[in-house]
């Protein structure tokens, strides 16, 4: 087992990328302005947790637990199980908690995410899992009023989303026009009208014409430009082997529409924003991130301004800590599975 | 007509990307290093010239004439002439004046651009025309000594000079893989050995499995990664259609792989070297580049040491040049047509 304690201020708080919403009765009950605040004038000190009394601790001391799902819950290969998580799911909800889930995932729908927990060997209320594919339609339709057509760079989990959102939007699969060098063929490519949003997510189908599309909407400055995550830049998935994420694709449409997207995804806060506005009632003095990633899961947490648990079955370990000044964590524990006490 | 005088000293010269080149055989004449070193440390003037005296002394003091293409020969859509091109270029030869061809268009190899020129009303020998695609399979052979393959991301243009220059290539046109979200399948996608390059330019067929096998080959830290170009991300082709450019999908490459390119193309040096290599007796003291991008040509000219003239009938306008302090041109011109002396 690890002792180690960590002091830090905390610096560099990503700055939310929120500004410019014109919402009008989304974020009713906490505005986003405020998270954080308490959080941010203290130092920090980083527990590793090690016996059952501290856990029982800690249990008493947050009513509602926010959990990332790769890497936490199962293996971020998103295969492989992580030992203990339906029993610690279980124990959690014995002692009245509430859980809600929290993704990065741009790849499903929430309902699908229902199927994975059953395959893992726990169950879940949809309203209870906010995947950044459903955060981005929620986003679009509530906060943006988007009410014209969507184009979309994106997977089908994100179609789902947008289709119950009751959102038009158009984009996924293969690009249908042919590629081309020459001007005169780029300007006879599809065009829709009233485009007034570019959402872009994970696309196995990225292609030069979607990029050129996406530019070319994103030419009027009303049109907004939403992108799932971009925290995940490439994921090496064998020793010669990189494949790049959200995060790179997003680098094209950037450099060549001179925009910059507005990030739902963790360390941004607007998930934590769905949450507020699904779960009113929930408070973040009394709330807890548990996740494996320090650039996503514990940055949120604390951009957000709740208390955060580092679990070592994922992205991230302790010599990993050092490297990020500006993502402390409250708690380090070994798994999620912790969370039940024997 | 205009009178104009701008004083500035050169800032923030652009680094060259050379480094790390292990040449043989190449810069035998003028090292890269050394060049500008004479401009680096004075003010310089820029003169509108308004009359033909000044034009004659103009052509008094330069022997060898570099020639942009796009915006200076002829319009930015590559479709208009300029008028009295022709002439110009007649009257300077006819003066015993070298003329060479400079472009950073990565769509078409050298002997294309001689078809080019005779649309136009002119003519050149290839070995007067150094296109980024040229200099870019120039580099890799004789520079780099590459003798394996070379992951190509392009256009027929820069096959054309891969294959002069007898080198192995693969990529171009739509990747013959079926795109994948799944990492099995990722895994399983064609992957050739003995990678020793990847070589980006403009690519129509730009595509995500493009960007996960660039990114996959650019993890072996011996192999090289070399753009056309870079100064150019996106053109306006009308006023609703933004055409994204190599500068813009080079960065999703550059992103997913954390590897930065060698760039080829102006504003960098590599294809002043391929100048001197070709025309060892080239003075750049009596060099003057004509062009009409402040932050490709004049960037350039500045770069490498040697005096330069804008045209104002492509991409910049006098106003422009207050917004590039490092980018200041000897002179303004209304086009390159005046150096045709009546």
């Amino acid at each position: 087992m690890f002792s180690y304690t960590l002091r830090a201020l905390y610096r560099n708080i990503n700055k939310c990328s929120l500004s410019g919403i014109k919402s009008r009765n989304f974020s009713r009950n906490i505005p986003w302005r405020n998270y954080g605040s308490a959080h941010l004038s203290r130092e920090k000190e980083t527990q590793a947790v090690t016996d059952s009394s501290k856990v029982k601790e800690i249990i008493d001391s947050y009513d509602t637990y926010l959990l990332d799902m790769d890497g936490t819950l199962w293996g971020t290969d998103h295969y492989s199980s992580i030992p203990g998580t339906p029993k610690a799911i279980e124990f959690l909800r014995k002692q009245g908690k509430e859980i809600l889930f929290v993704t990065n995932n741009s790849f499903h729908s929430n309902s699908h995410y229902l199927n994975k927990f059953k395959s893992q060997g726990f169950e879940a209320e949809e309203d209870h899992v906010f995947g950044v594919a459903y955060a981005a339609a929620l986003y679009l339709k509530e906060m943006l009023n988007v009410t014209g057509q969507v184009y979309v760079l994106g997977t089908h989990g994100m179609e789902d989303e947008l289709n119950k959102f009751g959102l038009q939007h158009f984009g996924f699969g293969p690009d249908p026009d042919v590629s081309s060098l020459l001007v005169e063929n780029l300007l006879n490519m599809e065009f829709r009208e009233n485009v007034q949003a570019v959402l872009m997510g994970f696309d196995k189908d990225f292609h030069y014409n979607k990029i050129y599309k996406a530019a070319s909407y994103l030419m009027d400055p009303n049109c907004h430009f939403v992108a799932t995550n971009d925290v995940e830049i490439a994921v090496k998935i064998a020793p010669n082997r990189m494949q790049p994420t959200t995060g790179s694709l997003i680098q094209s449409v950037v450099a060549a529409s001179k925009r910059k997207p507005t990030v739902v995804g963790k360390p941004h806060t607007l998930m934590f924003d769905c949450i507020m506005e699904k779960f009113p009632k929930t408070n973040p003095k009394r709330t807890l991130f548990v996740g494996d990633s320090l650039k996503a899961d514990i940055r949120f947490a604390n951009n957000v301004g709740i208390d955060s648990v580092l679990v070592l079955t994922g992205a991230n370990t302790m010599k990993d800590l050092k490297d990020y000044p500006d993502a402390i964590p409250n708690f380090v524990m070994s798994s999620f599975a912790e969370f039940c006490i024997p």
